[in-house]
């Protein structure tokens, strides 16, 4: 994947620091993206602008040598690791042998972000390497802007997400209303109707994702109180007349980039109170979407949001920092790499810049009536913005 | 999920720490562990021995009350947090924070993991709280022995996994072997044969996984050449005659314990070569089980390996520290939040216990011949050890 570190270099000319070092697995964003390397145990990395060198054990020399953006690849039984940690412990070998390996690569003094590790830190500083922390995460700010392989991973992911949407629709739409007000499908082992569950609905989303080459991580299929908690990924039977909230989230296996959307929908009729929500959400949405552009602030796009709940005498977070019903999340967030990172639509959100991709996802939440969020992903462009859900229907009820 | 923090209430006492703090999300095995509190976005920790404080945002206030192990939930809007990261940015405000919910709770001093974040280290250290690392990992010295509630997880996650090796299992053996001496199988638009690749079975793995209640992270399914290199997922299509390691290490999603098992195939005849190498890890495999029991340490059922190996003729890391051929890995590893964890079979490994959970898994790598590993998953006992993977046939050659 290509990626353009020149914000990098600016933070090392600016501060004076020989290297920017990193010490992690693939799973942490930043190692992946400026490593090139997936790996899932810590190994560490160092880039002086000039250059980039990782540090792996023997087991993953060889891929790293083929698979990671490395001008330069170590082996840490060339420093002796394994004598190290059977004289010294594990913690004090590792740090001994990085402070070796910076030391062979001339690196006197390094950035790291704020999440390195305190032991390496506090171990690299008693061998005489100063260690500066990065505290505005310079990677996580240059990973915000995509290039066009990075958009078209993004892409990709909502392709597939969108095929899970659907499934999951599907799944809803074919269920029948019991006596009870649960939602039942003829699924059981003599073709009997079961009731259909949040559990279910997941599992039709994640295997659909898999059928696309997406991962899941995790999946909210929240219906009625559940659906009223933003984080609630919800469980058992969904009711009849109640909103159902999907979020799906998933992540391209091959590129590890996520895709991110939401839709809320109700089956069997439902109050006019959640109608109306439902309405209001999409003109907030419309609002948020309106917004969008570059040169506008994150914290605008929020505010955009804001408006159009507090205007129908909704609470907000910005209106009551302390709210539990209402609007009580961000408007958004970025998504590549990690299904939330930089940049944010929230009330500190910075300046949109072509090539961001940002969810925008207002939501109500009230136990007494249920959720409702809907949330559509975009690609902020040089003239706007592009809606890459647009094309999946906004309807809450289906019948 | 019930847990025994002995060994960490004996640490605060003996170091005289007043606290023990993590910050991280859920993906981290220990904060997991210790908070029970399953949530994406890091959150803070401090456990005293009394009690266990975690501060979270407000959008997890809810979840964080109901299904963690705290005695204490705060939010970081009651210690400003918003209005602290507009003044002094995000960096700075969480430390402050974070010092400041210290200090509610009286605790000056705190010792933290070794991947604790150095930037909210050296903010707490500003502070005035003291910063110690725990370089021994205690939570992860913990984790390794199980409760019989651990236990039955990891059973539940074996099952899935037999049912998923099974599957994988099936789809080779109903492979036909085309006259370019690839494996197709008929699943065309049109049902004519088209080449069985490492991802087709990878699907079939993790749709089985799916539907047996468990997440997958990774699945490797390596042939040939592919195979030689034990970190290689594999790709494209599957060759007869070659061997086809596949490894797959899911994740219970109620539970989020793993479990790990690997079988080697080979379809449509074999070299002489692979047989031989198959019945030497099979041997491997039986005398390294056969020296688990509590009070044998790791170290000596990872030389059972060897020297099983090593009389062969073939190197082992033992013998050959940069070995790119033989044995080159260790022979096992514990298995629990983390599919790998502590203890290890290492040259390194300490003492078994009764309640470990480790995988025993001794393999042979060659280009020129391919790869060999049969991996079981053992729990020690207090009077020896039970193979929970035991019943699944050990067998190269399927037809």
């Amino acid at each position: 994947m290509t990626r353009s570190l020149a914000a990098l270099d600016d933070l090392l000319a600016a501060t004076g620091a020989d290297a920017y070092c990193i010490d992690a697995g693939s799973a942490d964003s930043n190692q992946l993206y400026l490593s090139g390397f997936d790996a899932p145990d810590p190994f560490f990395t160092a880039y002086t602008g000039e250059g980039l060198a990782v540090l792996v054990s023997g087991l993953e020399y060889g891929r790293a040598t083929k698979e990671s953006h490395a001008d330069t690849v170590a082996r840490l039984s060339t420093y002796d690791y394994a004598e190290r940690a059977a004289d010294e412990g594990q913690a004090a070998a590792q740090s001994g042998v990085y402070a070796d390996f910076l030391s062979d690569l001339g690196i006197e003094s390094t950035l790291v972000p704020e999440r390195f590790p305190v032991g390496i830190a506090d171990g690299l500083r008693e061998a005489g390497v100063a260690v500066d922390v990065d505290r505005d995460d310079v990677i996580e700010t240059v990973r915000a802007t995509k290039t066009d392989e990075e958009l078209d991973a993004v892409r990709r992911a909502t392709e597939a997400n969108e095929a899970a949407m659907a499934a999951a629709e599907d799944l809803i739409a074919a269920a029948e209303v019991a006596d009870d007000g649960t939602l039942v499908i003829a699924e059981g082992e003599e073709g009997e109707a079961v009731p259909l569950t949040s559990e279910r609905v997941k599992e039709e989303i994640e295997v659909t994702l898999l059928r696309h080459g997406c991962a899941l991580d995790e999946t909210i299929v929240a219906c009625g109180a559940d659906a009223a908690d933003p984080h609630d990924r919800g469980s058992g039977p969904l009711e009849a007349g109640e909103s159902i909230v999907v979020d799906i989230f998933p992540r391209e296996k091959a590129s590890k980039y996520h895709s991110d959307m939401t839709r809320t929908f109700a089956k069997g009729g439902t109050s006019d109170a959640l109608v109306e929500r439902f309405d209001l959400t999409e003109e907030a949405l419309s609002a948020a979407l309106d917004a969008v552009e570059p040169g506008a602030t994150g914290a605008e796009v929020h505010a955009a949001a804001c408006d159009v709940y507090e205007a129908a005498g909704h609470p907000t977070l910005r209106s009551d920092p302390d709210a539990e019903t209402g609007f009580i999340h961000s408007t958004g967030h970025g998504v590549g790499l990690d299904v939330h990172e930089q940049p944010g639509l929230n009330p500190r959100g910075e300046e949109l810049e072509p090539g961001h991709v940002i969810t925008v996802e207002p939501g109500l939440y009230d136990p007494e009536v249920g959720g409702v969020r809907i949330e559509d992903i975009v690609i902020v462009t040089e003239d706007g913005s592009e809606n890459l859900t647009a094309g999946y229907p906004v309807e809450l009820v289906i019948e």
